[in-house]
Parts: structure tokens; C-alpha cells; sequence
């Protein structure tokens, strides 16, 4: 059954215990030198390293094998340009039933291909979010299948959780941990994660300046949906989900919004000195510790890697 | 002091405990994609990882850290335009002595400033061989360090055969180990370690076909010198040393080539799918299993990554 409300520590748990057997349990890295420049001591947990390229694989498997036989019978489904499509087919694929996947059909080739890789049944449609809400619908009136929202979803956001639980069971203690801020799914799991297991940590929010709607619903009070964002970073895009937002409210400290030349700076950093590829989205989390040195110095500092599923043909500092 | 015969069983196990302290355990990956595309499974030893980006290190370090006082009281010195030049300097600043490094003046900006930040003391030259050797020798004239060449040197040797008695210790039984070849400072001491710690485990050397200088001596039976090498692959272009090709001779089962077009694709490749950032020369190890996959069909194979000093603003496929 998809949760119905906010995760509790034993939902995170057994999410861990549901995933394991289909997720990578990811390496958390450090650099000396990113350390050095920095004043702090960093940690990578590296979900770039994760099945799919990025953690919406703990999401979506989460949610995929916590279903009963009779719920999945007839498949999932979801709309999706990017990563929780292919994290959904595969999830899907991985427990033998069909996952229908409305698709822009301005989508990257590349996406296409890894989708239909996990056997995913793709239905194109113009990109524009009505035509893919109403493809959906369409897609789920014909066949029944079970929508499985992205992040504004409690399944998907205990799913997410299991990542930053793994951080901190892979740590000494952490004076704080950054997660990036989209949809919100990443963000809410590792909220909850970091006050079961790790209360005293603050969690702080990364976003891009120009897709900063969280940032606003955050200060303003009060929920403030993302017109027209333009950033490089992609998985950032979207709106806050409303179930994330609320969970955002009550258990995170602070959020940062970064510039473009910050988010590119830091992640030709990343690439340069750790030799890892990180998609843009998750360079925001090292470029807000960049920008306030002062606050973070001489602290212990987890950040989530959240994808390296980068654009390797148009490089973002070119 | 530098050794003088070509490394036996415990000069690589003394290599590994001198150097422990100042060199990465650098991990072994591997890749269900990469698998299934050539029927292989493939480890592979990230040396990318390693301290300068390249298994460098490695030889540096324990050249450097295995003279004696008298030797080392006036210095080490290289001429050098890449990875040896920044190990040297780094390994020199540990053991506090000066390293005083010959450049060509047209070394990329990102060398030279790290080269300085080791703080190499550099004299630069004109770009040619002639210019490197004479330069260095008044160099030595004046200061009285000891010169340390970057492959022709079995203290090197020695440094570099302690990747793959790791990358043996981590993983099961190998049926093959391939290295790539330039100077043949690594493909020697993997050879080596190969025949002392798994006598077992065939070794195969990648070369590119544009710097086959390598390929051409080793089935030639004589010894031909690498004559304008144009590929992409900058670390293999340098002239197979006289004490690597002996040992190559005699440890070395095959050596196999590749052309630019497989290099860049298989690096492509690695990029793509494991999100991790490796050289052009690093990647030929794996443009060989793909170009042979009929003979590694079925088989567990060790590739050594040399290193991940790629260049980030050209890329290679582009």
C-alpha cells in the first residue's frame, strides 16, 4: 500500500530492508582539497553512483515492492521527462509487472532508450505538464494502473529517506546535512532521516535562485508554486509537492538559494578534484557551502549527491 | 636507494608498506552494464582516485621515501609535463626536501599551478626532448639532486606494481589483467605483481595503434622507439624505457592496439555509465576488451584505470 501519511522511523527502516536487495548501497567520499578550500569536512554520499544514475531508485522501488499483489496486478504509471521513469520501469521490471510511462516527445533519446531498457510502455505526448497530466489520466483510464507520483508521494519520500539514513549510519557525527530541493521528495526523506537518527543535526535545503519556490514557500508561509524556472539544474525544475512541503515546514532549518555561475563553478569543481561525474542539481549543495564558508567552517557537513546523470555533450562551463 | 635490479616479491611489499601512509586504497569498481555488453566481468582499479589523479603516486612515493638522507639532502629532480611532475613535487614536500621540476613552457596552466602548489621549484624549456634532458642536466649541475625518472627506474617499477598486488587483493581470481602502455613504468609493475602474487593471471597490455611503439618492440623482438605518437591517449606517448621493456618481455602475455575512434568511445562509455571521470589512457583497457570480447568472453578481468587528469574543456567525443 502507498503510505498514506508521514513516514515514521520504523517506515524508513523497513524501506531500507524492502531496497536493499535492488539499490546500490553508495560510497560516501571525501576530498582533502575541497575540504582544505573550504574550512569544513565534507562527505559525498554519492547517489550518483545509484542504480538508474541518481537515488530516485530508492523511491520508486520502495513503493514498487511495498504493493499488493492485487494493487500492482494491473502495473504502475507516472509522467515523467527524466529520472523517476526510469527508476519506475526498472522498479517495475524488477517485480515482473508493466509500468506505463507518459513521456514529452521532446524527451533526450537517451532517456527513451534507458526507459524502454527496463521495458517501460512509453506513451508520447507535447510537453506541456496539462498534456502530460491528461495522458495520464488517459493512459491510467485504459489500463488501471496505479499512478505513482514522483515526490508528493509518502511511499517515494521513505524510499528517498533510506539515503541519508545510510549517511549518517556511514558518518561520525554530522553538524549538517544539504540536500537539493525540487519536487521536494529527496529533501522531505532526508528531513525525516536526519531527526530519527540523527536529531541534532540541522538540515539545510539547496536550491538554484532561479527555481527558487521553496525558498519562498519556505519564508513566506505559505505555498508558492515555481512559474517558468530556468536553471541548468534539471531535476530542480519542478514544484515543491505539497506532502513535501509540509514535512519541509516542520524539519528543515534553513534553505540557501545559489546563482547558475555558483551551481557550474562547483560542479566543475566536483568533477576536477574528485573525478566523479555529478549532475547539475546536486553541485548546488557543494556551492551553497561555497558561499557561506563562515557558517559551515570547522563543521562536519553531509551532503547528497543526488544524481550523475549529466549532460556529457554540452558541458555547463563551455 | 633506488634500486638497482628489477623488483623481486618483497621489494613490492616493502613498496606497499612505505607508501600506505601517504597514497590512497583506491577502490575496485565494477559495472553490471559494462558487464553485460561484453560478457565479461570486468574490475576496475580505480587509480583515478589515487593522490594527483594518476597511480603516479605510487612510484613517487616510494622513490622518494626509500633514500637515505645522504641521498636525499640536495633534492630530487625530473623533467616532466604531466602526472610525474605533480607526484614528484608532492612526494618531495612530504619528505620536506626540494624537487625541482623541468617543464616545457608550453605545459597546460593546470599542471604548472599544481606542480607549484606541491612547491616544485620549475625551470621551463623549449618544448622538445633535447631542450628536457639538457635543461635538466644543468639543472642537476647546479643543485646536486638526485634525478628520478619517471618510468626507467625500478623504484618506480616497484611504487607502481603495488596497484595491482591491491587490485589482486580485492577481488576473486583474475584470468586477466590488462594495463595500458607508454613509458611502461605501471605495465612493468603490474607484470610483476601478476607473476608474484597470481602467477595464474595473464597480462595483456593496451596501447593505442598511433603510439605502437610498445607493440611493434614487443613482437618485433627489438626495441623501437616511438616516433611522433599522435593520439589522444597523451600518457601513452611517451618511449617504452629500457628496464620496463625487459621485464614486459618476460611478464607481458600480449600486447593488443586500439585506434583513437575505440579509445574515445570506450571512454565515453565509462563516463556514461559509471559516472566516473578517467583519461583517455585509462580507457584503451577497455577499448581492448571490446574490441576482443570473443576472448574474454566468460572471464573475470582486472583493468587498471591509470588515472583521471582528463582535460575538461575538450572533451575527447566532441
Amino acid at each position: 500500500m502507498i503510505l498514506n501519511r508521514v513516514p515514521d522511523i520504523n517506515d524508513i527502516n523497513e524501506a531500507s530492508l524492502r531496497i536493499m536487495a535492488y539499490v546500490n548501497h553508495t560510497p560516501v567520499l571525501t576530498c582533502k582539497s575541497i575540504n582544505a578550500m573550504t574550512g569544513t569536512e565534507i562527505f559525498f554520499k554519492c547517489e550518483n553512483f545509484q542504480k538508474v544514475g541518481a537515488f530516485k531508485s530508492r523511491g520508486a522501488c520502495n513503493t514498487v515492492f511495498s504493493l499488493t499483489e492485487e494493487e500492482v496486478k494491473n502495473g504502475v504509471a507516472t509522467h515523467s521527462s527524466g529520472n523517476h521513469a526510469q527508476a519506475l520501469a526498472r522498479a517495475a521490471l524488477l517485480r515482473n509487472i508493466p509500468a506505463y510511462i507518459v513521456m514529452p516527445e521532446n524527451s533526450l533519446k537517451v532517456k527513451i532508450d534507458a526507459v524502454r531498457n527496463y521495458k517501460g510502455i512509453i506513451t508520447f505526448c507535447v510537453p506541456t505538464l496539462e498534456a502530460r497530466e491528461s495522458t495520464l489520466l488517459e493512459v491510467i483510464k485504459k489500463t488501471n494502473a496505479l499512478e505513482v507520483h514522483p515526490y508528493d508521494n509518502y511511499s517515494i519520500i521513505a524510499g528517498q529517506a533510506t539515503a541519508t539514513k545510510e549517511l549518517i549510519e556511514q558518518t561520525p557525527p554530522l553538524d549538517f546535512i544539504i540536500a537539493p530541493v525540487g519536487g521536494g521528495g529527496l529533501l522531505a526523506g532526508t528531513a525525516l532521516s536526519a531527526h530519527y537518527f540523527s536529531p541534532n543535526t540541522k538540515v539545510i535545503a539547496a536550491e538554484p535562485e532561479n527555481a527558487n519556490d521553496a525558498y519562498r514557500s519556505f519564508y513566506e508561509g505559505k505555498f508558492v508554486p515555481s512559474i517558468n524556472p530556468d536553471t541548468i539544474a534539471d531535476g530542480l525544475r519542478t514544484s515543491l509537492g505539497e506532502r513535501n512541503y509540509e514535512i519541509i515546514k516542520k524539519h528543515v532549518n534553513q534553505i540557501i538559494t545559489v546563482t547558475e555561475d555558483e551551481i557550474i563553478k562547483a560542479m566543475r569543481l566536483i568533477w576536477e578534484r574528485m573525478k566523479i561525474i555529478v549532475e547539475p542539481s546536486s553541485a548546488v549543495v557543494l556551492a551553497v557551502i561555497f558561499k557561506n564558508t563562515e557558517a559551515f567552517k570547522g563543521s562536519r557537513v553531509g551532503v547528497i549527491i543526488s544524481g550523475g546523470n549529466a549532460d556529457l555533450d554540452n558541458l555547463a562551463w563551455k
